[in-house]
């Protein structure tokens, strides 16, 4: 069988090619769970043997962590604060780019960055370092500079409801914009209430 | 090897077998993953025969599915609304069953009903299932009578901060009492600005 969609056997250096392969692997799992995807596909799209696939990610399990990592790193890079504005307008930035993200890739995300982990604790671990890096970007944008750990769990339950609307909300039901605005609105009272029981 | 923690080849009635098998899984599943778990394993613990447990739940997958929807239920037993009561006495019902419940059981609960899905399809439905029921639950506590899907999303959001909250408080960081305060109230105010959005 002749591979047709892709140029096969193309020449790539080996950073190339882990980009290559990381990149048919956020692909395919966005259609299925892990358990269900075969290394043997993720080789024959890129054109290459299986054993050459090994000598990038040695497991299964270390591609899949790969793939989960890349698709954090994106979400990353796109809940960001500008670097200028006031509090209000940085922790927008941060809301209007984790919303977008997640509503744009809604089944993509939720497979690789929700429910995709089962239970290996590498993956855990990728989603866990992603919570910390938004929470941190967030308390900063808000301009808390010396957080408590009831600020951090604050913004980390806020987190969790941003996510779960952005995955839930469908246009008709509330528009990007006003669930921005929502979300920015309850954050405010949630640092406001967790800083006033912080006693 | 002779079994001495549990009384090995008891007699029991299918119900039972049953009952004693999901709560072998309940307590297996706190400690590792399923794809690390063995069925083995549960059948030495029951003291019956592999292929006894297998009349029971034919795959593993269907004991992992009746383990989950086990501590589903259990879950919702907790996070009730007393029959009686204001509004707001009946919210901080299901609020503190839900609070205490996950906090009792962080790991299990992590294990369990949060990252344990592993993309299974019948998992996730079970979760959703959960999700739906509580979310039903909060609305008709707080009087919401006939609820749009923004207070449904609204409502699930919430769940999903207060599940987060729950599982990252520690007692040095917050008391349970104050989160569930510190929920019932931010309850209320995403309510209110949703339905205000909700032209």
């Amino acid at each position: 069988m002749i591979a047709t969609a892709a140029p096969a056997r193309q020449r790539l250096k080996p950073e190339e090619r882990r980009t290559q392969l990381i990149n048919i692997g956020l692909r395919l799992l966005t259609t299925r769970p892990i358990h269900e995807m075969s290394i043997d596909e993720v080789a024959a799209e890129a054109g290459i043997s299986r054993g050459l696939l090994f000598r990038y990610f040695p497991t299964k399990r270390d591609y899949y962590v790969a793939v989960v990592e890349a698709a954090g790193r994106r979400l990353l890079r796109h809940a960001k604060a500008p670097e200028e504005g006031t509090a209000a307008e940085r922790v927008r930035g941060i809301v209007e780019g984790f919303v977008s993200f997640v509503q744009r890739r809604k089944g993509n995300y939720v497979a690789l960055v929700r429910a995709g982990a089962g239970g290996d604790e590498r993956v855990l671990e990728v989603f866990e370092d992603n919570r910390r890096t938004l929470t941190g970007r967030v308390l900063d944008a808000a301009g808390v500079l010396d957080p408590t750990p009831l600020h951090r769990l604050a913004v980390r339950g806020w987190l969790a409801m941003a996510e779960e609307m952005a995955i839930g909300a469908t246009g008709d039901v509330v528009t990007t914009d006003d669930l921005v605005n929502l979300l920015v609105g309850n954050l405010e009272q949630v640092m406001d209430r967790f800083t006033a029981s912080d006693r």
